[in-house]
């Protein structure tokens, strides 16, 4: 008979809604032939979002170095062979600017893309993003710390940098999170894994999710007074599940408290490019001067880029945690412990170079990339709009913060009695195809009730059945 | 001040000697300019082995389908240009076989390289690996039960692999894992980080490395009457550290071993390709119609194609355990458990469908593909003979087995008393370059000493090398 065994039970207690029973049940929709638009998940290149040339061409190329020197033979001919300029154009070749860019990457990568990297990843991708950090927060204008290359942790996504941490910091049952509620399953189900505590604690979702001082204290005074040894802080800004833009005196009320508990901050910024004009501020600037830790994540699946499929993304560390017992600090502890799997993939590295190393502006590759840019961040923007404009008709929906990220987790006032959002999810997929994500799969404050949708299904889908939901809410609403 | 907190002990105590103390000296006296040879890790594109073209083009135009009319139409102009046929040679062209060959891929991947996949990846692929699997067992000539695409699992290398089973497996300090001494060390790190007991069992190094039930049983008995709750059973063949390849025998006395103790088999057998002409039995062939729980692991990163930096692997699983106290199966926990991470990255998806779907034998890219396949396995092979003849000209150093992987593990008689394979080859590296690994990094039987090398350098690079250390060796011993 085959091995019979107890498994893991926090493997076997985690959730993760947004691969749940909802996606699950669209799977089985899909597979009748019924029309199904999956915004569940922040997967944009799965609803026909196209990929970033510029990030394209550079990856292909580095995986056949060979044809380098091919593309110039190909850039010769065209401009000596009058003969087929009919044939062969402008836009079937590659400009220099990207044939450089590529060798100037692989003379810093002489072994390429098939051999195993550091275990943080190569040197100069760390520097490159530390640069990155520093032009983005303006840090020589502002006189502030720059990046360390040396704590900067290349990561399969951002998730595996959640996973790291976390790993890192909990051991037992006493170690403590706090998470924003609703907060992104990633941070519940990885604390659950590791059977740690999960800590609540709530924005306020009226003043468009913001944070007060008060609300943290709470939520640690009763951690502590439970016997929890609270450890760090997560923030998700731009927020998953809420879409929502942090303001900035919200997140220097974070950084004030981590400082006062000697908490660390674990901040998830991978939606940093998704701001549609809004201003953000990163936690790097945030913690500034203050010896606060902070982890901030990044990732090449968001922005405008939405390279999910790639794997690519950091963790910056600031204010490392002084390891108690143990003369080795945190971050060799965390290389020792990334060694294990090796190092993130090549290919994911390498898109998370060319996402914070754009082409110069005025360069031959410019304007094609800037423009595919502005088409995706306008589409995603208009998109949100009408999504948040159909909630005004839908009778007890209510939708706030500041839009940014791919989402909105509109509030669902007035359901009827005894139905939960989940019931009202699973019933909108069955009346409308539409793969939405009940807001208790993120957690939410008791007594309300919200769904999350990610606003990525091309327009014209969403004229289709925006109408539809309307009209689906206001008799689910009224039965 | 920045945040102070113990560390999980598990990730304090796990060592990885293959990225350890000895690695680390070689780096600084890299940057001290000194010539280093890096022996100490199976990363054979670092070393200069070329990846295979096939593979190359394929994951290139995957990542640029626009690519695909534009390499149709430079193979239409060559072919009505005589004008350029001087400067553009069909060398330059990509065969009309792999633009078919990657179409075939898109249209079974709609969304490509960009987004997200189910967590253990594309059908397509999972039964494209069941097909390699069948018929790299013979299944259908021998009546054996086919692989079934919904128990494999694609994974980050096979690393990843290993550690999603091995958490589900270990709750706490009472589970216990077998693995063979000397081991690669991702199992006693793993076991470690998730806080499981090791259980040593010793393959017999003077048989060759061969399995004795006896010495299983001994193990096993040990681990129960320490009140061990013995889960599973690691094998890696071909061996790592050892290199050498199991016969067919022990590998069923490990299969009878497992089935009479409900035990699961953790097969590694990433170097399945590596195998220089001798026979070699998958661990699916030999459970066969028994019901033994088995994962057997597979990657990118070794064979003749050694993309290490992709991070390409499956899991198959067969048999899987029966879960106590739960209703989900173990499959649906994986999978579960892995959603959290969302889906491996997609290049080392396309990779492992290319390794295991090459071109079809006599097809366009066929010659090239075979013509690369044995220069790299043939070019492995004589180093490693070569490796092996010099070890007969150092006094007491032994070498067992049938010649697989990547390594050579040579056994240290007579190191000077008081010295450890440790002293040996950080001695070695000082005097050398030669970076290798110590025998007690993989743990090894009480009272012996090895190190471990990996037979990748350029041979001429072996050729300067290998009598230095020949003299090094006897003058190390004789002191």
């Amino acid at each position: 008979m085959p091995a019979r065994m107890p498994i893991n039970p926090h493997v076997i207690e985690m959730e993760y809604a947004v691969r749940g029973p909802i996606p699950q049940h669209a799977a089985v929709m899909q597979r009748e032939g019924r029309r199904i638009i999956p915004c569940n998940i922040g997967n944009p290149q799965a609803l026909g979002q196209p990929a970033i040339t510029f990030h394209r061409q550079v990856v292909a190329l580095l995986e056949e170095p060979s044809r380098l020197d091919r593309e110039k033979k190909f850039n010769r001919i065209l401009k000596n062979t009058p003969a087929i300029a009919d044939e062969l154009r402008e836009e079937d070749l590659v400009s220099e600017y990207v044939l450089d860019y590529v060798e100037n990457m692989l003379n810093q990568w002489p072994a390429g893309m098939g051999a195993y990297t550091e275990s943080h990843g190569p040197l100069f991708i760390r520097e490159a993003i530390s640069r990155f950090i520093d032009r983005r927060d303006g840090v020589s204008a502002a006189g502030l710390i720059p990046a360390d290359p040396d704590s900067i942790f290349l990561t399969e996504g951002a998730s595996e940098g959640v996973r790291l941490i976390l790993e890192m910091m909990i051991t037992n049952p006493s170690d403590g999170i706090m998470i924003p509620i609703p907060q992104y399953p990633i941070y519940s189900a990885t604390i659950a894994r590791c059977g740690g505590t999960q800590i609540d604690y709530y924005p306020d979702e009226d003043c468009d999710w913001c944070l007060d001082r008060s609300v943290l204290e709470e939520s640690y005074e009763k951690a502590v007074k439970d016997g929890v040894n609270v450890r760090a802080i997560v923030v998700i800004n731009p927020g998953n599940p809420t879409g929502a833009i942090l303001d900035e005196k919200s997140g220097r009320e974070v950084v004030s408290f981590a400082q006062s508990r000697g908490l660390a901050i674990l901040a998830d910024e991978v939606y940093q490019e998704n701001l549609y004009g809004a201003d953000w501020t990163s936690f790097a600037k945030l913690v500034g001067e203050e010896d606060v830790t902070l982890f901030s994540l990044h990732s090449t699946s968001k922005g405008f880029y939405g390279e999910c499929g790639h794997r690519g993304g950091y963790v910056e560390a600031r204010n490392a945690p002084e390891v108690e017992g143990s003369d080795i600090s945190f971050m060799e502890l965390l290389l020792k412990q990334a060694s294990v799997r090796l190092c993130s993939n090549t290919v994911g590295q390498a898109l998370m170079y060319t996402v914070i190393n754009p082409p110069e502006e005025g360069s031959e590759p410019w304007a094609k990339y800037a423009a595919e840019k502005e088409a995706i961040l306008s589409d995603l923007y208009e998109k949100a709009v009408m999504v948040r404009e159909s909630f005004k008709e839908m009778a007890g929906v209510e939708s706030f913060g500041r839009i940014g990220a791919l989402y909105h987790f509109p509030r669902l006032n007035g359901l009827p009695e005894g139905t939960t959002d989940f019931d009202y999810c699973m019933a909108l997929l069955e009346a409308t195809g539409l793969v939405t994500v009940n807001g208790s799969g993120f957690g939410q404050k008791p007594g309300t009730q919200h769904l999350r949708i990610a606003f990525l299904p091309p327009k014209e889908m969403l004229e289709e059945v925006l109408p539809e939901w309307i009209t689906f809410h206001n008799g689910y609403v009224s039965m």
